[in-house]
């Protein structure tokens, strides 16, 4: 392609956005300095040195930012949107105080659609507000989940939940079946919500449904997302059961596959490692929620080196107690280094690619987001790395992974459009959402 | 004491912090709720009702912090504060080639009294903003570091290095020793600045130069600061060259007592529990810097169950990478559950007490600061919990360990002086300091 000469005429495009960093997160890691970002409509057009981009492009809107770092909006892997109004509901019991007196007791009492819409709403903008522009999400009445997402732009593989019991959303096997795939043809057409199963572990869900839901999964080609090997006590429980580790029920029956994501996966033998590693499954690793509930240390750098695809996700926030991705991405670089036992174990980089990429392959999204490349949708974040707390700054990823907090985020743009700037949601009421939050507040600490 | 009837003549004093929530840190843990901290010069008055403390106190300044949580003032029980200049220097290698390769030799060819003078200058605006009002220091030019600490209103416990190898602070031990007491006599009028020896680990100080520290500490009533079973691989050495671990010996030669704060910690044993826990020996946690240099598993439950007093520390920048106690806070409550295996150890309450009157005791300080008690010294923090990331709120206490970044921190008080106000650093030229930041920066990355 012979180069652009000044006085050929400009390319109009709608966005141009100039900053000190571009981490592309493509295969070579490549961190752009002093470049600029084109976009036109929802999709990237390429990134470039800033002269070069305003000499080839005339842009709607230009974008400044001199002192920031500019990454492809973050992937949440796994979570639980609504759940954000028992943020802090009941924190430091032991964990099956806390889920059978506590979490199911108030969840079988209050959750209903009012309930996920506010749940969802306060998710989306905690999310936004912290960079991520993608969540995996596993939640009674998705399609509720599913609207609030498409209102934000947020993207979205709404997991829905596949249980053999009765609860508010649904009676029967079938009934869950109907409504998850109902949502599924409800938004088709968005370019925001996209719709998985979510069978939600080995441990609750019968060999039979896992055997039903793979072969619809297969019929439609969609993935399937569950909760796998979280403690040693359901994998030691299934055991002794069934004569076998649940991943290896999953393996036989032919769930294992780049099809589905695992969730925490704490535990993982040798043979685990093998079937991860060799059938293309994806672990949604969840640091912060594993410590907070004494769930285990998942061994991420052996993930890592077997070539297992690990990516980040924040759970719900009654067991984390944020949804902020930058939060994990700090958590998981520590933490790899501890569990391992070596300094230079899960460095910047890589933790970067957990929560981006890493993320968009997990959750089947990886020709689409994940990186800043050209043809991709233009999902994307920048922080303001001029902070005494980033002073001084040798490297713009170190200082994102190691120090950095989601409140210097200032602008977010998913499919290329603007959600946050200078630190604000945009079209976002948060004073009604406030109002809202209480309002939930109050009935549940009834 | 009668009540204070309207009509009664008010008290005039300096300052009324009027908040949502008070966290007095004291034995009984009391959160009170719509109350007034009452300030006198650089004292505490007492916490009151807000309508109690409007009639009977008539303040020059009345502060009105209707969605903020008033806590005491941050203690970093361990760090190298002007360390900050290495920052991001040289992340993600293996410990020994960070250290011998990189940290070391740019330590041996860099750090002057002008190096320490704009290292601790941007460790103080990081910690002022993060709502740390003390810290424990170990570092070169500690005269420097006091210099910085005297102007900004920080509090510190200057721990002056004791080594037997020439560096450019000093050349000989008798020189070590001469130069940190000197600081201790330039600043014995300082309410802010404190001294205690520094010997950097017993892998590094010999026996007989611990004893003569012993002596002479015992001689001035000066505590003694040291790196303590750090890592696996120098207890191993120890024992090996020895016979005994570390602590042992700290413990035979008289050492092992509450004037001695060990840092890290991440290796006990039961013998070591018992030494702590009966000696009353402290313990400055970094589980940050734990993680990231994969230095081990602190066993904080056990400690705690021990009664061993644990406080907080950062340890420095280049090994964490933030000097930020509420990063700490969070990363303290989670990582003891997940080493615990138990989701209720260390709850958020245990974990405000580490990085307060925990760190006040490690540092000999607690009958002065460390809670907000009528009589202590009116260094304290405000933090606005109305953000959605904080909603909804069920538990103020949860919500700052669990949820909370130091942006969100207001206003900051040391010795009744306000010191941030609105998120800004009062009388801190940080442009100034941002070039002189980047001066070094320069001279560092050549």
């Amino acid at each position: 392609m012979p180069q652009t000469q000044s006085d050929a005429p400009k390319k109009p495009i709608d966005v141009l956005v100039h900053a000190r960093w571009i981490a592309a997160v493509d295969p070579a890691n490549t961190v752009h300095e002093n470049a600029s970002l084109a976009i036109d409509g929802n999709t990237i057009v390429g990134i470039y040195p800033q002269q070069e981009a305003r000499q080839r492009f005339s842009a709607e809107k230009n974008f400044t930012l001199d002192t920031h770092l500019l990454c492809p909006g973050l992937v949440n892997a796994h979570g639980h949107a609504a759940m954000t109004l028992f943020r802090g509901f009941a924190d430091d019991l032991p964990l099956m105080t806390w889920l059978t007196e506590h979490i199911w007791p108030a969840e079988t009492a209050h959750v209903d659609a009012g309930f996920v819409e506010v749940g969802a709403s306060l998710a989306a903008a905690e999310m936004l507000r912290s960079g991520t522009t993608c969540f995996s999400d596993m939640y009674f009445y998705p399609g509720v989940t599913a609207a609030v997402a498409h209102r934000h732009g947020l993207r979205t593989q709404l997991a829905f939940p596949v249980l053999e019991l009765e609860t508010a959303w649904a009676k029967s096997l079938q009934e869950y079946i109907d409504k998850g795939l109902q949502v599924l043809d409800d938004y088709k057409h968005s370019a925001y919500v996209d719709v998985c199963f979510g069978p939600h572990a080995p441990y609750t869900v019968s060999r039979e449904t896992l055997l039903k839901v793979l072969t619809l999964a297969e019929e439609i080609d969609a993935g399937v997302h569950m909760h796998v090997h979280e403690s040693e006590q359901e994998i030691q429980a299934f055991v002794h059961e069934h004569g076998q580790r649940p991943l290896a029920m999953l393996h036989e029956i032919g769930l294992a596959s780049p099809r589905l994501c695992c969730a925490h996966m704490c535990h993982v033998d040798d043979t685990d490692l093998e079937i991860l590693s060799t059938t293309g499954t994806h672990v949604a690793h969840c640091p912060r929620a594993n410590l907070k509930l004494a769930s285990g240390f998942s061994p991420i750098q052996k993930l890592l080196q077997a070539g297992v695809n690990v990516a980040l996700g924040t759970d719900g926030a009654a067991s984390n107690n944020r949804l902020d991705m930058l939060n994990e991405l700090t958590t998981s670089a520590l933490l790899a280094k501890g569990v391992a036992g070596e300094a230079h174990a899960l460095n910047a980089v890589q933790a970067l690619r957990q929560a981006t990429i890493n993320g968009a392959r997990a959750l089947g999204k990886d020709a689409d987001i994940g990186s800043l490349e050209a043809g991709k949708q233009a999902d994307c974040f920048a922080i303001d790395l001029d902070q005494p707390e980033y002073w001084p700054l040798y490297d713009p990823i170190a200082q994102l992974v190691y120090c950095a907090n989601s409140q210097h985020i200032s602008h977010v743009w998913s499919a290329g459009e603007l959600r946050l700037e200078g630190g604000r949601l945009l079209n976002f009421n948060l004073t009604e959402l406030r109002n809202q939050v209480n309002q939930w507040r109050n009935v549940l600490r009834q």
